[in-house]
Order: structure tokens, then sequence, then C-alpha cells
């Protein structure tokens, strides 16, 4: 955070929609019914991994993950293409179209937005799965000045022609730290439940706000899941490099009677 | 064409690109290098159509044509819509990229750029087929205006949250008469053969010049196959609406090279 007239920039939400809610055609529509109506600058981000895996399994490939990433082999990547930027990124646009917000569907490669290299061959060859390089939000800029809102899937490229799986998360924090430069942005990590939870069993234990000396009291106590862990890292990471504000919560962050949900602070 | 200061709108290229090309990859790979190398201002149009054939058979549902036109049910619409805007836009958008050329993939949501209505059940029902209302050109003049070269799969939508699959050529033919009021535009359909043929049997025998005249009598005499015919209608519709040029051809229309093809006129 540079300080400098920090206080005209226009705001910008960046919203990360996850899989559940995408599974859900109910909480899909509320989801877009909320997000179409949220004020100001907007981008929608979002994966789809649970239908691409349903949409392998009915092609009669075998998904592969590992801790809970996607093993992506040529197949699954085209599986993934046809999933992320066709069938879950166009309906979500059509949708919001229908709402009222001029919604334009992107991935990485799209105005050359997200550039990346595949992921080398470490414990584990994670296939044909891109991590950033290098966020251009020229176009993104251009678009949301246009009162265009981008929808962006899980892809990026490595400008050579390569498409590459990435993580949706990512790709919101790194859009979102770029995008800072620009805007005062908001980064909004919307899942199935209302924020992170004291004790998983319980819906309501919600953390209301969780910072650095908090974070490392709760990993050390193992209060905090795996599978949120890479959502805080990737919440700390935008923080710093100057992000304004980061939420984790369900749909309900998204309306004005946002009720609880957990704030990350530095 | 209204004639006021023709001469000084800027000029822009429209590449139809048919499905031969596009399944076979080292065509592909010709077809994105020249395309590439276009000089001004372009678009790329593309469908799918046996991309989808061959998925939803993977998938076990039965493709069922009418005259060569799709019936698209609900889920041949989710392989469409999967393989025309992720599948084979993606794998182009990335492509072009690695040519330099700095693509964005759109269908006619985005960016509400091409609203239709469901085809209306007669004699068959098409399904999810959608008949053109109205192409809105202002995010495209915008994209291309900032160097950005749009990329169109064959899909619309109705505005009501509905994607609807469209007849590539006529997308491109009611994108390059919207975009007449503001370009000096160019049709090329683009395929596997050199032109229109006098005998379909002969690869060489193009009629290189037709106009309305002369169409009349390729039709009086069978000439022309039932395939093509789509085609001159949408290329007769374009030229009386304002485009300023179309062709027929193969590949080599797209070069500085360019040797023979079909020019249709009025």
């Amino acid at each position: 955070m540079n300080g400098v007239k920090e206080h005209k920039k226009p705001k910008l939400n960046i919203v990360k929609v996850g899989g559940q809610i995408i599974e859900n055609q109910r909480m899909l529509n509320i989801l877009m019914d909320r997000f179409s109506m949220m004020d100001g600058y907007k981008i929608l981000v979002h994966g789809g991994g649970k239908r691409a895996t349903e949409v392998e399994g009915k092609l009669g490939l075998k998904s592969r993950l590992y801790k809970g990433r996607r093993i992506t082999s040529k197949e699954s990547l085209d599986v993934v293409v046809m999933v992320y930027a066709g069938l879950v990124n166009k309906t979500i646009v059509a949708g919001l179209q229908a709402n009222k917000c001029n919604a334009i569907g992107l991935c990485g490669a799209d105005g050359n937005t997200i550039l990346a290299h595949k992921r080398p061959v470490g414990e584990v060859d994670f296939g044909f799965v891109g991590d950033i390089n290098k966020v251009d939000s020229t176009l993104i800029t251009q678009l949301i000045k246009n009162n265009i809102t981008p929808v962006f899937c899980a892809l990026t490229h490595d400008g050579d022609g390569q498409l590459l799986n990435t993580n949706a998360d990512t790709i919101a924090s790194e859009l979102a730290i770029d995008l800072s430069n620009i805007f005062e942005v908001s980064l909004l990590y919307c899942f199935e439940k209302k924020g992170v939870l004291k004790n998983i069993e319980e819906a309501d234990s919600i953390i209301p706000k969780i910072d650095r000396e908090s974070y490392n009291q709760l990993l050390e106590n193992r209060v905090i899941g795996e599978g949120m862990l890479p959502k805080l890292h990737n919440s700390f990471n935008a923080l710093e490099a100057g992000v304004r504000r980061v939420c984790i919560g369900d749909i309900g962050m998204l309306g004005q009677d946002a009720e609880e949900f957990t704030t990350i602070t530095l």
C-alpha cells in the first residue's frame, strides 16, 4: 500500500464463489441475484472442480486429486477447459445478463490477463497446472470502467499456446493485488459456510476476526482445517500487497443485510 | 450502405472459420498463424459442431441433425457450450496469444453482444437453437479499437438466462452487418475448399465471382450443393445490408499470396 491518494481510488469488490455454491442451482441463483445487486465495480471469480469431476466420470476418466488439488492430465485439462470456461462461465454470464448485470466471461488467456507457468514436477507431477507469473489488468480495467463486469474462470495460459488449470482462490487474490494499484479492492471469499469456524461441526462458531497473531494461535491449536489454509494464506498475501479488505463468509456477506462473516486483517 | 463518409471508415476483416479446419490441428495452426499476421482490425468466428458430436458420442448422447443442423436438447446444449465456448474458443485464444495476437474469446452473452430468441417449433423442434434479434457491437468496437481481437463462438443468449446454439455463418454475417455502421467490413468465409465449386468433385473448379444473376443461374442448374446455400444466402444478405466485401475460400485467402477464391457481389 503506497498510501498516495489512497482515498481517491474507486472501490472494487472481487468475489470468489466456491464450488458448493456453483453446484447448487438454487444457491447459484441467489449468488447471481446478490452479486448483480452489489453497487459499484465488481469482478466474479469461480472454479468448477466438482462439475469437472462429474463430467470426467461420464467420460470414463478417473479424476486424480492430491491433497484436494486436481492432477491435470491432457484429457483432464480438456474437461476443465470445457467445464470452467464453457459450461460454468457462460451459464453465469447469461444468468447475470438476465439480472441486468452486463457481464463478460474471461479466462487468463483472454486479453493476456493472467500469464502462468506449468508447475515444475516435484514430489508430485500436477500436470497442466499453472502457477501465476503476472497479471495484466489493462483490459480488466477498461472493461470495469465501461461498467462491464468480468467473470473469471480458473484458467491461465503460458503465453506459448498452453492453457493451464489454476486455483481460483489464487486467481482472485492475484487479481485483487494487481488491481489494488488502481482500485480500493475488497476481496470476498464466498463459500457455503458463514466464515472461518472455531468448530467445523458448529455452523455458527464463526471467528469474526483473524489477524496474523490470532492466525498463528489458531494454527497451533489446530483449529483451522486443512482446506482453509490456502485461503488464509492467500488472504494475508493479498493484504500485505495492498488489498484493502479480505472477508470469508457465505452468500449473506454480499447483501446489504450482511450478517456474520470472518474478516482477515494484518 | 448510407454512403456518408464511407471512405473514412477503418477496415475490419471478419473471418469465419469452418469446422473441418478446426478439427485438424495442423490446419488450425496454419489458420491461427495466417490470421495473426493479417493487418488491421479483425474478428474470428467459429463453431465446432464436429467436436461437439465427438464429445456427445463419448458421453453416450446421440447427436440428432436435421438437414445438417443440430437439434439441440438440454444435454446437447451443455455439450455445445462446453465445446464451443470452452475447448475450441479458449484453445484458439491461447494459440493466437502465442502468435502475439491479443485475442479475447466471446459468446453472444458476453457484453450482451448477440441477443436471440429460441426458434419457434415448426415442422421440426430444433430445441435450444437461437435466431438472432439484435447485435450490440458497443463492446466489440471498444475492444477492436484497443487492438484486442474478438474470437466469437457460435452461441447467443435470450436475455433471460438461456444460452442458445446459433449458426456460426449467421453470427459472422450479422456481426458484419452491424459493424458496417462503423467499419468497412470484409466478410471472409474460410473453409476447406478453395471456393464455391462448379463441380464438387473437382477441387480447382472455383467460380471466381457470383452475383445475384449468376447465383440464380447456378441454382437453376443445380450446380451449388445444399451445404453452400445458407452461406450464399448470408453473403447476399450481408452485402445488401452494407458489408463491403464477401469472399469464400480456403486458408490461402487470408495470406498476402491469396490465390483463387470466390467473391460474392450483388
